[in-house]
């Protein structure tokens, strides 16, 4: 039931749609490039260690763990952030985890705040598309604390990303690929999923994005 | 634990309740009319067309198969629309499929673009049911192409349906509706689930619409 | 895979933080405060009782039934809502119940309408905050009529709250605190959720908040 394959083998032809979201291709042809999640990441490497990447946790038939895949990515996972309200960041249902939605907190402090979108005030979907990365990794270190380590992820099913949007702004497939992108990176082929990505008129903290994910474990 | 027999019970006691967010009736009297996905589908079917449809995938002791009762529509699956972003169109997990946010492509092209309300420049209500209905169809052909055979999905769990609004527009039951009737004449008692429906400031590529489904599978 | 003793460990420590969304402390230490759903309800409880609750199903050794718990709380399951459209309330797939998204009706009648926020005209957040109670009351009731009894209730899995918000107001938190404090009043430990909270353009029938569940049983 997995399209890992068939993924991995388009990966590539799509390479730079990630961005446009009016660019549309074979649904299987996904468009996946790497958002550095942290400045200390590797932003340089090319198509090359894309592909590498998207072969997911087998390399060279050597198993690679997700904790040295993050080590690879210079990326440290985070302390999960408190949440906003009267909940947990993470539930765990039969075999799967369900991540609260979160926000892009950085040691605790959202790094920027407001709509998104193209003009005076608003924050820049580049920017945006940045901090939907970092709410995927503040998930991911949800899911961590609940599983003892990301090595059980079987799959990324869904990720739901809401964008607090300017009216006029349409591009938020755009934006909340900075979380499906990263999640690839993380995991390769088991990170791609099915996703809903919608602007909303304000979100909790005014925070321009929330992200919240579906995965399976064993 | 299906509610099945009691919504075909009571097909019919509100049947013109669907397009009036406003009427309510017992949960299990669920209105239900069909809406053309196509203009090929028949539109003129009368009352005695849609309670056998609502009979689901048996009809005369004659199991029927999803593929049959989609000719019987004049509906034609089409080619799954290519996501909007670095994703695909349906995970499976478990017996259950959790498809994307299915936008109302067809030929992959947005109909409609736009908030929907009732006034100059917005999107007409009737025609974003419409459209609710064709992203649900693309939702079920990524499904299709996740199992293989419509003819295996077990029961339509849930639906979410997000409706970019004006912010005076408070019709978006209505809107959605057009998901939810389309699902009942597919799939008959099965086709019936749990939604949720939102108004969104504005939606991908200013889709007036997006629907996703969790369906469950054997 | 419970964190629920560590919650209840906690309960307390964060207990003013609920209503302040800004407020945030150890994701463990969940800020819990009751929500009176109904005028009945007794609020003047003090902390010791608001410990008691926490403790979930087993009181002093005794295991307490939700119904009993409900009549502790003074708190009465209403009849379903019937939904805004062609949908049911709830539905089981495996051992989960996907409930709708819920409006909080009382009697069939929203008891306010508008957005929330601060200033004339807009519904106040601490207001909206007890029809977020009242939707997941609702919820509740459908889940009860799906499974017979709320003992079946393994685990409270997933809340997602949707608040119909003026552009300028961002405490969706404090609002969907509503659900989440009085999930845990009824449940104790196992109504502790993860949870996505979302200001929305608008919701259904203008409805100031919509609340859905997902919840395990067995």
């Amino acid at each position: 039931m997995s399209d890992g394959r068939d993924v991995r083998a388009c990966l590539g032809v799509c390479d730079d749609a990630a961005d446009d979201p009016q660019h549309r291709c074979h649904p299987q042809h996904v468009g996946l490039r790497r958002v550095g999640a942290r400045p200390g990441g590797d932003r340089t490497r090319g198509r090359a260690g894309r592909l590498l990447q998207a072969s997911g946790r087998v390399v060279g038939g050597v198993s690679v763990s997700i904790d040295q895949r993050l080590v690879e990515l210079g990326i440290e996972l985070p302390t999960t952030p408190a949440p906003a309200g009267a909940y947990v960041p993470a539930v765990v249902s039969g075999n799967l985890v369900f991540t609260a939605g979160q926000l892009p907190f950085v040691g605790g402090v959202l790094p920027a705040t407001g709509k998104v979108g193209e003009g005076d005030g608003l924050v820049d979907p580049a920017e945006a598309k940045a901090f939907a990365a970092t709410a995927a990794l503040n998930a991911l270190a949800a899911i961590e604390a609940e599983l003892g380590s990301l090595d059980r992820v079987t799959r990324v099913v869904k990720v739901n990303g809401f964008v607090a949007s300017d009216p006029s702004f349409v591009g938020q497939p755009g934006v909340i690929n900075g979380a499906s992108e990263f999640l690839h990176d993380v995991f390769g082929e088991i990170g791609v999923h099915a996703r809903a990505a919608v602007g909303v008129a304000v979100l909790p903290l005014d925070s321009p994005v929330e992200v919240e994910l579906v995965v399976e474990f064993e």
